[in-house]
């Protein structure tokens, strides 16, 4: 029992609170917000993200801090307490390099910008949304620089924050072993993409239907709704409270049911991470997933490894038959299976298959690399976008829409987060192949029975929080590092069967 | 130029910015937060709550105010600024008695009351609710009890919070006028009830059709889209976050469609009073509507003065007869009016007609009275309750549902509010009149166009927010004092007619 533990305790639930606030008003801004409030809310989160800042970075804090992380009081502390202060001194250090006016600032500057983005995309406007996004990152650039080590690149900077221990260099090696391996795949896909039928997931879909089909599908997987909702925005997303307030978002589109039923698993795996925090560490500062990597990995498990498997379409894709007669009657379960699977270079991320995925990613990644290096603006990144996607995946944006302007990451500042989409598939792989060796994983899907994956995951994973890092995660459950080679096996075999290649 | 007073604007922008976080959880809590998320999100609350109290009552906030209430520090005042001043002194002194961890706590209390009161409404389980409600008393009375006054009675404190300058010697008086004259109405109503046909409003009603036909009742009296919303909860609310986010809740019953109906018209009345204030002096002290009696009198004005007249529905009938045509091509507009006018003894508030609606809120506050005068416990409520529906109404409830659990305010802690539902009525119809006098009101209430109404009612009321009191909004516009006959002689003229007596 360490007495100054109790003396840090009342910072840390004030920052909590503060954060809780921010989270809805940040929630409730994307999905249920009037048009014209955010530029007087604003004011108000700019003011609280004021607040959450001094909460944290204060000198009797910084005292404790150093005070807390000295052996004899690290002898007092539960394995909680430990994990807490050594986030804490982690997060502490990030924040205390930036002045806290400029982190208002930006905070106000990220409130306003969402709409801006949003109100471009549906305009199809960049240069509405071109000066935001410089500023965005400029204050991006700024933050990374106050951060930055010696001997590091300033792109590193975010990286590491997404994803402790990773960097360009590992990074660039990441990337250039996915290209040499799936290049050739991606090629022979393209080639055969007319061997698999989809025209009938592009027919009109009514909307209330697929709303209450994804309900059904969320609560399939395990999303508990006593401790979760689901809303509807421009972009889907995950976000929560505590692990009894879990929030997931969906956006419905007439003709492409298909992008509601996977985003809503994808989020769905998000979420199951949040709900099965432990009680005894959420709402500190180790009570969510533990890095971007691992949560895009749980997302991405769910979403593909699972929700795009045969086995998993085995018990319920005669209900998605009887939500949708006059569309699926006459589809087979083999040929839902392969049109959810059909391969093509395309414009839209979030609606790519599994293999042009990490085309996808790479391209970000190296915008991002770009921008941190300096080396162009916003004004050029339309230009060097279109070229990029032309010159990875042979298709060009006829509109910034479904170019430049399709994410929402950068509108909310989140640079660095685009890597940990390709990390996550290739976690996602490797959690994959671990659970098939200690369970009929094949079996449960046909079955229905998706509680055993659920409680392995919650057991190995989800319930720690950030109490375990990635690498101990994956060492501690499938007893060897990350290893990328799962991934790349996993969609050469899965493709080479899908197209008899 | 005051130098204190720009001392002062930070504490008030933290307190304002913490408000607007309570504010937003709480309205999330009545209508989107899961179920079990309330326990975890209470912690949260408490100590914003804490955070939001301390902002204001503190040394250096009581120094300022000393100092800017000498009249010199008045000369150097806006009109605005003294009235913020003004405001902040009174409510200075009500929060400043309070201790900050009672008041703490007594948050964190009514973060948790809500959801049990509304499961044991839901259950018609007055017992689980019961000692949560004797806690919120308890709260409430020794609250009251810090900011008792020589000479005054303990009730007088609320009931002076919701409408200065009012008392229980006042209200007495003010309902005893109202039972002399108004008995023998209802009583006479009461018999012709069979007069007036209703059926046709207790069939089934598409609840989207209802959801989308009040959508454009909020629009049709001026309710702004781009600054508010209208969500779902247990009991219809309005809340705002400020004018440009100003939020109603409407709550669906498929064989009342007259409930959504005119639940939306009042609630829109408050609605329209908040998006109206002065976008000068909203996220101030004094940015809301000056008392809860000028607001119901706003709400009741649009619901009963106007929503249910026949010039309301000349325009906009047949629109709702295209929406229902199997319940209502048959009826006429007369027959129409007539219905959502008839009157008659009955169990539920909310659901009364505007005659005997005054008998509901005499029955609240004699119970309140006895509340503050400890002559009576929370287990003992409904049996008091339901004595006096007997005594006043005739009617007596045979579920606690619709008895004691019907409404949400005590379960928020509020007390004193009530009266204010009536005083509402009264000048409502003060107002009335009064516009009767200086516009051709039937006629752009025939014309469907209410725009005049509401521009009149911005110029005279609702700019100026708390700025003015309800007795000086009066006087300016109607250039009288508060006048009750005004309520008599409409409520008597109209009954009379509709039921020719």
């Amino acid at each position: 029992m360490s007495a100054l533990y109790d003396q840090l305790k009342p910072h840390l639930d004030k920052t909590y609170a503060l954060n809780v606030a921010l989270t809805m008003l940040s929630f409730d801004n994307s999905t249920a917000a009037p048009k014209e409030a955010i530029e007087y809310t604003s004011k108000a989160i700019g003011l609280l993200s004021g607040e959450h800042y001094n909460a944290l970075i204060n000198e009797e804090v910084k005292h404790l801090l150093e005070q807390l992380s000295t052996e004899q009081e690290q002898a007092l502390l539960s394995l909680e307490e430990k994990a807490i202060v050594k986030n804490l001194n982690k997060e502490y250090k990030l924040m205390a390099a930036i002045p806290p006016e400029e982190f208002q600032a930006y905070q106000i500057l990220l409130a306003k910008a969402y709409p801006i983005w949003e109100a471009a995309k549906n305009n199809n406007d960049y240069d509405s949304f071109s000066p935001t996004l410089e500023e965005i990152i400029s204050y991006s650039k700024k933050f990374a620089a106050y951060n930055q080590k010696e001997g590091q690149k300033l792109y590193d900077v975010p990286l590491n924050d997404f994803e402790e221990g990773f960097n360009v260099e590992i990074l660039d090696e990441f990337f250039s072993k996915l290209r040499t391996a799936l290049t050739p795949l991606v090629h022979k896909v393209n080639e055969k993409s007319e061997a698999i039928q989809t025209d009938f997931l592009h027919q009109d879909y009514n909307i209330d239907i697929q709303r209450s089909f994804c309900r059904f599908l969320a609560e399939y997987i395990g999303f508990d709704f006593n401790r979760g909702v689901i809303a509807e925005s421009e972009h889907p997303f995950t976000t929560n409270l505590h692990n009894h307030d879990v929030r997931i978002t969906n956006h419905f589109q007439k003709n492409r049911p298909d992008f509601a039923i996977f985003s809503v698993i994808h989020e769905g795996g998000h979420a199951l991470y949040e709900q099965g925090v432990d009680d005894a560490i959420t709402m500190t500062p180790i009570g969510q997933g533990t890095s971007m990597g691992m949560h895009e990995s749980q997302s991405r498990f769910y979403e593909n490894n699972l929700g795009r498997s045969l086995s998993f379409w085995t018990p319920i894709y005669s209900r998605l038959q009887e939500a949708f007669p006059s569309q699926l009657k006459a589809v087979s379960l083999k040929q839902f299976y392969q049109a959810v699977n059909h391969a093509h270079s395309s414009l839209i991320r979030t609606e790519a298959d599994e293999l042009t995925y990490p085309f996808h990613v790479m391209i970000r990644y190296e915008i991002e690399k770009m921008i941190f290096e300096g080396t162009i603006t916003a004004a050029e990144l339309p230009a060097v976008w279109n070229q990029k996607y032309q010159e990875y995946l042979g298709v060009c944006p006829s509109t910034d829409t479904e170019g430049i302007l399709q994410d929402m990451h950068w509108a909310v500042g989140s640079f660095g987060y685009f890597p940990s989409y390709a990390l996550g598939s290739a976690i996602a792989a490797q959690i994959f192949h671990h659970l098939k060796t200690v369970m009929p994983l094949e079996r449960y899907l046909e079955e229905g029975n998706l509680k055993p994956i659920q409680t392995y995951l919650n057991q190995h994973i989800h319930r720690f929080g950030k109490a375990k890092n990635t690498q101990e995660l994956l060492q501690d459950m499938t007893k060897e590092p990350f290893n990328p080679d799962y991934y790349i096996s996993y969609l050469t075999d899965k493709y080479t069967a899908l197209y008899h290649l």
